[in-house]
């Protein structure tokens, strides 16, 4: 890396360093990421980020997911635009938040309502207390490894975490029938409910889509119990915006917990969620993105083939996960990110990534040019 | 109430009802209130509401406490929109984020770092994390009956909550030297840290300011025990942004624990947040808050004596808390409310209340005059 290319990120990480612990926090520290990407970043604009050293990047990560229409997409941002106009945070919701619940109502085939949070941590801490509160029970089946949050109960790290914290936690291996059975029978008739994300995407490891099977089996294995499926996904609209919709059942304990947040009502999140919506259908944004995504993947592939180099691309190919054969601590994957983040793509070497909307086919032609560069830095190795 | 004025709000309760738990959730439900009061609002400018009947409030909430400049305050919002037309929530935090961050250390006496967040409870929960991690403990001591947010550790409803959420919290009385000792002993070589509000606001009840001697103790406690003192408070800037600010031992911890959020370095609240904290100490906010809630505070006492009716007002004039004497179920103080409700006045009968730095003399002469129609109802029932 350039020292002198990123010397505005590097002031400021200095900087940072002083007044924030570590620098950063959490997922967004970029001492997790390859040698060369930057902490800080100036400017989104579409599928584009500019760091703070005005080097751009065609972006894979989209904001870690949530970014579903690209950065400063204009139709969200003039719903927003004419909400933030009106009022934000009031001393209640806006008319946007009953039509963007109905809205996921209406989209919805389980849901019989919504309710709105910030985080994903605040809607998946949320579906939990409504489980418990349904049953009267306490145990939740979680994945092992699987992420569903930054709070005690749910975090991947026991740093400052009590053991009471996961006490009613019990374990299963995904797609694996036989383990969500075990774990419930252990649960017996304490099982609150099971909770799982739409599929595998564990940091560091192969994607797997859900079996019919194990699908059918957890809703099965819910509906024997009278205890809550809970499904956990993460892609909306860039702003600060969660969501739990439920089926009738939870209605009145979801009614009756207490749960809130100073800004869970403000409304130019949501109106910039509907808009969004209203793109992605009339759009048809999920085709679009997975054709790209097909696209990067099948471009992906003949480029490893053709430096004799093994990759795994695995799960929907919206959300690549590209992972090198025999390649432990991910280090193939370092060279190859870091090679192509100098040719001006911003890929991740241990965490699933995200296309958007916003992506075109000269963003993918672009990508798998870096990439390209990137295959030949790891067949160099 | 007039039920024709209230239609819109009517028709907007009924679709809630069908797609929202309940209709609404936590402290946000309009059916806390006092008849006539609006769940859904439609406009805020200043210290004016409008609710989605076009009905014009003099608002004392603030969205609850989080809006200090009023609604639209053209500074910061248009830092807020420079922000927006770089980027909000980017792959990484931006270069505002440090300067926010080495702001609240310039301003705050105890403060060595920062970190951002979304909702409250994510920074209570993160303190009581980062207090485990430095301390290697588990013990936190709560106010009894203090508000801390609205996760299963901390909310004040036990739906859905198991016993084991809340194992290793211990409580002590507000302003009671002697039980926190006790309540320290209790805890033994297993205290984590105390945490405790700036004065105490519980719902229904007298604000009550920390006495220097208990505010001492606790200090001296918590430094004996080589605990974290955690002091919750919410005033910021209308935008979900929260912030844990801590001492130069708690850096190391808060560096190692895992804590993050999807939304957690969106740029554009940060940069709201700084134009606040400008104009906060340019102006002087603190004090002209204080004069305008003394004002009010002065007021309400005369109009209240003029009535023969007894009234307390609490802690610091610029969050009022007004309750009435011989007031069980806080009858008096709901017809006060409604009757202020009906004269252009939003009011709450349990809640303390707030005033922002949009207020104007004018807004508070209005107040006034508007409970004086509530004092008379009072009086005449």
């Amino acid at each position: 890396m350039d020292a002198v290319s990123n010397s505005a990120d590097t002031a400021l990480r200095a900087r940072a360093a002083r007044v924030v612990p570590g620098g950063m926090w959490g997922h967004l520290h970029a001492a997790k990421l390859p040698e060369g990407y930057p902490q800080f970043f100036a400017r989104g604009e579409g599928a584009h980020l500019w760091d703070v050293d005005g080097r751009r990047f065609v972006d894979f990560m989209c904001s870690w997911g949530p970014n579903l229409l690209g950065h400063l997409h204009p139709e969200v941002e003039e719903a927003a635009e004419r909400q933030r106009r009106m009022g934000d945070c009031l001393n209640g919701p806006a008319e946007v938040m009953v039509e963007l619940a109905e809205q996921l109502v209406a989209m919805l085939p389980h849901a019989a309502w919504a309710m709105f949070q910030k985080n994903g941590t605040d809607a998946t801490t949320t579906c939990l207390t409504i489980a418990r509160a349904a049953t009267g029970r306490r145990k939740v089946l979680v994945a092992r490894g699987a992420y569903h949050g930054a709070v005690p109960w749910a975090s991947p790290s026991l740093l400052g975490v009590t053991a009471e914290d996961r006490a009613h936690l019990l374990h299963y291996e995904f797609n694996d029938i036989d383990s969500l059975r075990a774990a419930a029978r252990e649960a017996g008739d304490d099982l609150a409910g099971v909770i799982v994300s739409a599929f595998r995407h564990d940091l560091g490891r192969d994607q797997e889509m859900p079996t019919v099977a194990f699908a059918v089996a957890a809703r099965e294995l819910c509906d024997a119990a009278g205890a809550a499926l809970m499904l956990d996904e993460v892609r909306a609209n860039g702003r600060a915006l969660s969501a739990v919709t439920g089926a009738e059942w939870l209605r009145d304990p979801a009614a009756r917990i207490f749960v809130t947040g100073s800004f869970w009502c403000g409304a130019v999140p949501m109106a910039a969620a509907l808009a969004t919506l209203r793109v992605v259908q009339r759009d048809d944004v999920p085709a679009r993105i997975e054709r790209l995504g097909r696209m990067l993947r099948d471009g992906l592939a003949e480029g490893a083939r053709r430096h004799g180099l093994g990759l795994r691309q695995t799960g929907p190919a919206q959300m690549p996960m590209v992972l090198f054969d025999d390649d432990p601590g991910a280090r193939k994957g370092e060279v190859f990110c870091a090679t192509a983040l100098r040719h001006g793509v911003y890929f991740h070497p241990r965490h699933n990534m995200f296309l958007s909307a916003a992506h075109t086919e000269a963003d993918i032609a672009a990508a798998l040019e870096a990439a390209g560069h990137g295959f030949a830095a790891v067949a160099a190795t």
